[in-house]
């Protein structure tokens, strides 16, 4: 039974073959230490670290290259951005539908820097709005945080208008680009964007194990990580100049090099058609299913414009048994639970049983659409006939 | 030209075959996210890194597998032990020839939270004792951390005394193998070791973008990163568990499984194998490099055992020059500066122009030896002559 993969929002599969071929490549030529030492090996690692950090700017219309980090995951970059910034008795403005590699690293800081956070809910129509964010503001609100979209029912949030309160009232802005990296346009600059933390794993197309933090030459942070850096050596404090201050250890040279045949990818698709692709087939799934009696469909109307992620689920079942199902009976990978943000279902009512979340990749069709549609109409007349 | 490389103890090179056959089995054919969904491919993944947990808790005597957790490197793994553990105010010692990754954690924590920090020197023959670091014990000492082995000169650390020290005092124990994991014979239970810190690409044969942690399970720590687990979702703080207290965010999956191939080439081989054959090769060329006129070779005398780390120069002569006449006329990967251990230069009277260091890996060869001193001979007898 050939699998339909349906779990892209937790990592994209397959990935494209240039990525494996990048790090084979490397592995086997040039895995010696970039930035540690200026032999031959060395520089050729060095080269190819400059060119992902070079194409990743490009995506993200990031003008200089030295003000992006790379990480673990996105995880990492959020911790570095959330707790190198905020200090002492500050107040934070987040949204209701984050992740908890934002919700964390927040409680965290309440608990212990006494940060106050406020969680913006959506309205009626389950969707955000940038005025919310503004009412929010407090004399010390120091920072606004949020996820591009939401990585269980898709929704967007308006991460310009958003940029906009934030820079008219001089807070900085972070942006969760975990769903929405590779798939949907971003520019930093245009969007008002002082940092954008990004996996490297998702809708770029890379492999486990990369993921970044953009931050804005005007942003100040703390660095998360102490220390080797190949440069200023002789400091006991984190050299000043970027990257380095930010990326003390060896990186992931062969798992950035294949973010590299990722990113390249995704510029050659274009994002615009990515997000075209991924969407049409998430609509598709949902209005197929809205017609199917005993299965539930979670967040907005399928007319409003999301990013290819489908929270459903069928009534009365717990959603890991009609996950296990999917995958066992159908082949069918998708993923049950709470996908790390109870916020977000508690926000969309979903926080008893958790949602079944089908989630699409580039290298998705119609054909899984069908599947997947299928199996779930099957699984709804077993349990309620 | 074929290239001799002597800089292993950046990052070894090359790997063992295996290395690369599994990291484009898991991309191409398993690469989910484990832990983050219960289906077959996710299921997959989850298993190859159980395997990965295991086999390097066999090579370093850890009981409890979930008591290891898995980082980008070994630094990240210093910074989530050192900042995880001390508090306000407490004292600890460590070496005079530790990394940054050490020192500046420390000097952070100095500056932020009043630590007290004893830097133990080496004695007159430029070895660490024991009793030292007992001297150094005052009322508030939280803390012992000390490198296994100087990344500098190879010179070793009595680990199991200072370990003997830490425990008969009731003092915490960190251990930092980046020089000697897959080197030297490491086991924390029979050395009182309770934190361990290694990373992947060096003496394991993995690659890089992989490092880990061991915390003993009497050890309480606050986790560095805060974020995503798949487990206890709707919890505000990290769960309790390990590894997922210690683990948030998507781990490297393909580089971890690199990393379960470069362990089990290390088993088969035989750790003691390994170091014999390094040692052998670098005191060789020690023994080689003193009978040269005009070069320098630093550290105690090549009777005293260490790691396969030679660092050498040539009287008067940058070492970075050194090191590039050795790369671009000889084919010779060294690596000239710091190494990111300016108290280890301090110590070895090697601050003012770096050293060049030649570090050996399971690969070099008796021929690399012969062909490393040839051209220290020439390039000294061209400066001297």
């Amino acid at each position: 039974m050939q699998i339909i993969y349906l779990d892209n929002a937790a990592t994209t599969w397959p990935k494209p073959p240039g990525v494996k071929a990048i790090m084979a490549e490397v592995l086997d030529q040039y895995a010696a230490n970039p930035g540690r030492g200026g032999h031959t090996l060395a520089m050729k690692a060095s080269k190819i670290l400059f060119q992902t950090r070079m194409q990743v700017s490009r995506l993200f219309g990031i003008k200089n290259p030295n003000d992006l980090f790379f990480y673990l995951n996105a995880t990492q970059a959020l911790n570095q951005a959330i707790k190198g910034y905020l200090k002492q008795g500050d107040h934070v403005i987040t949204s209701s539908i984050e992740h908890n590699s934002v919700r964390r690293p927040l409680e965290y800081l309440r608990r212990t820097k006494q940060v106050e956070i406020t969680y913006v809910q959506p309205r009626a129509d389950q969707l955000f709005y940038a005025e919310d964010f503004r009412q929010a503001i407090r004399s010390n609100t120091k920072l606004i945080v949020i996820s591009h979209a939401s990585n269980l029912t898709g929704v967007i949030l308006p991460v310009q208008e958003i940029g906009q309160v934030a820079r008219s009232a001089g807070i900085a802005f972070l942006v969760d680009a975990s769903q929405t990296a590779g798939i949907l346009p971003i520019d930093v600059e245009a969007m008002g964007i002082d940092m954008l933390a990004f996996p490297g794993h998702k809708g770029l197309y890379g492999p486990q194990g990369t993921g970044g933090l953009y931050v804005s030459s005007a942003i100040e942070l703390e660095p998360l990580i102490h220390g080797g850096t190949g440069s200023q050596s002789e400091s006991v404090d984190q050299p000043s100049t970027r990257p380095d201050r930010f990326e003390a250890g060896t990186v992931n040279t062969v798992g950035l090099a294949g973010l590299l045949a990722g990113v390249e990818f995704v510029l050659e698709k274009g994002v615009e058609n990515i997000h075209r692709h991924e969407w049409g087939l998430a609509k598709q799934t949902m209005q197929k299913l809205l017609e199917i009696p005993g299965v539930e469909v979670y967040g907005p109307d399928p007319s409003v414009e999301r990013v290819g992620v489908v929270a459903c689920n069928v009534s009365g079942v717990d959603a890991s048994e009609v996950s296990f199902i999917l995958d066992q009976r159908y082949g069918i990978a998708t993923r049950a639970g709470y996908h790390c943000t109870p916020l977000g279902h508690q926000t969309f009512g979903t926080l008893e049983k958790g949602a079944v979340r089908a989630s699409f990749g580039v290298f998705n069709t119609e054909q899984d659409v069908e599947r997947f549609v299928a199996a779930m109409r099957e699984i709804a007349e077993a349990f309620h006939s």
